[in-house]
């Protein structure tokens, strides 16, 4: 048994997005990890431009959905239940269009229900953006607990592989690891088009002292014969009822040959979205140009099509453990779990 | 049965290297699709360069080996046999240095055998040149035949999924197809870090009027998952008696999601190396900066380190057919091919 941590560096990936004064700050991720920019959204439309943009991402779209609440209430003080329910609504429907994949609903709707419950109508504002601070106080500690988790899964000496990024929770879980002695290392996928693994995850667990190497996605499968990894951890943007993952296209690959090589995949998550199956969740596809412009400079024929899927499903036969704020689970046990409960 | 094709438009990456006068000129392929910019070798060391950055390679590098066999003769026309079995021991050894694992030594130790039988001691360059030239034009029939063989196992409205670039044929096998009034497309993988796939494959597959989907390597699952291909075609750098297939970083994972989802995995190849098994061939690791610098950019910290081996091997459980100039094999049929034979 590992013990607990009681303090953890949060990694600066890790809370990406904040308030300030009137306005919601960020830190710009497409500019990592050569520059930290911080950037100003002062509108929903400005949201949707950064989220579109990729500049913020996985966890920090959270931060952002939930600030855009606490914006609107310092703007509106004296708004009304129906007014918060509306901006409530506002907000995710808008950010689900630029972001569909994401469970911009199942993070808002808890603050609705938590309204319609308040009994003091002229207070409500003040009360949500308390139990907003509340919730992200408590987030802050069930990561931790979740990286806790995931530890106790990790063996001293495994080699980790990861694609993609997890806004910090990758390091946050490494921090555990070596709290407890265990020395862990990492292999990190690319992530093509758009690089996270190698700019964001290789650079904050690099910062944080922990090895890592870089691979090509195209070379899981060769490193993975090799025994180069001992276990294979990935985030996830959600998943449903059925254990069903999703999350950065690349990751159903990933578990899938995994499984060919026995060796465990598991899934740092949030609870299930009320919905069966991976298939029922709507998969982003993303411009052609994402992916035709490497970068900046087109390499292809105009004539030449491409198939970007943001995501994909990783069957729930796939997975070996999905560790969320509640523990280690087995993914059949997802429809046992309280569902849409993000914070 | 298809009707064989008479005649071709050979494409222009199927013929990428050529002796003129005293020079050999090639393409160098990493220009493209931007630029078809042709450029000279005067010396082995030259010749190394080419093959060691990518300007050629694939089957380009057959012809570079046996035109620097070529001009060596027209530079020494009176060179006896032991010259020239040194000669090509020399660029068989400087060759397989720069890229290990593509079979220089299978390419021209046939010719060492020519040498050695040859009765006529003083004309034995003319006659090896005559025997080149002989073997080309002959090349040229038999990747035609081959790549009938391989339309063989197209159906009309196949999307066909595809990894690097096989010089040229893959285009000839499409052309094939098209001849037989059978309509095909193709799913492109991009090949990092080189980008192969995205620059080559799908650049030369487009311009003879091909549909190409381009992919990131990360997306084959995905694809796969949703049915929108329905056999993968890759070619190989090698294969070994026992049916395995040695071919760029990538293939492997392609041929054991494609297992796992029921879609032939065919294999365009020339004969076995005189090996028993992949795991006997030695794989090339290129340098970390090839990933690491995206491109011409490092976008990482200095202190994360790369894996980029350029090859994997696909064993032969996971190949359905081979097809190589001798016709439509299956795996297990490698051993009772005559091994070693390019041309």
């Amino acid at each position: 048994m590992n013990k607990t941590v009681k303090k953890i560096n949060f990694p600066i990936l890790a809370e990406s997005v904040w308030i300030d004064g009137d306005d919601i700050r960020y830190i710009d991720e497409t500019h990592l990890p050569h520059a930290v920019k911080k950037k100003s959204i002062k509108c929903l439309k400005d949201a949707g431009v950064a989220i579109g943009e990729l500049r913020i991402r996985a966890l920090g779209q959270v931060f952002l959905a939930l600030n855009l609440l606490i914006k609107y209430i310092n703007k509106h003080p004296e708004a009304r239940k129906e007014d918060l329910h509306n901006n409530i609504e506002q907000i995710a429907r808008y950010l689900a269009e630029v972001r569909p994949t994401f469970p911009f609903f199942d993070i808002l709707r808890p603050y609705q229900t938590f309204i319609q419950n308040c009994s003091n109508e002229t207070d409500v504002g003040k009360e949500v953006k308390e139990k907003i601070r509340t919730d992200m106080e408590k987030l802050k500690a069930k990561r931790i607990k979740r990286a806790e988790y995931v530890a106790q899964l990790i063996e001293d000496g495994d080699s980790i592989l990861t694609h993609c990024n997890t806004s910090g929770d990758m390091v946050i879980m490494a921090e555990v690891c070596r709290a407890n002695g265990k020395a862990v290392s990492f292999f990190v996928t690319e992530t093509r088009p758009h690089l996270q693994g190698a700019r964001l995850t290789a650079w904050e667990l690099n910062k944080a002292g922990f090895p890592v190497t870089l691979i090509s996605d195209s070379a899981v499968a060769r490193v993975l014969s090799k025994g180069l990894v001992q276990v294979a951890v990935t985030g996830a943007d959600r998943c449903t009822l059925n254990g069903d993952i999703i999350n950065k296209v690349g990751t159903y690959q990933i578990a899938l040959l995994a499984k060919t090589y026995k060796i465990p995949f598991y899934v740092m998550a949030q609870s299930p979205s009320n919905i069966a199956s991976g298939n029922d969740i709507p998969i982003e596809f993303r411009s052609d140009s994402e992916l035709l412009n490497y970068p900046q400079k087109n390499h292809y024929s105009k004539k030449i099509n491409s198939l970007f899927p943001c995501f994909d499903v990783t069957p729930a036969s796939y997975v070996n453990k999905i560790i969320n704020f509640q523990g280690i689970m087995n993914p059949e046990e997802m429809a046992t779990v309280s569902c849409g409960k993000i914070l």
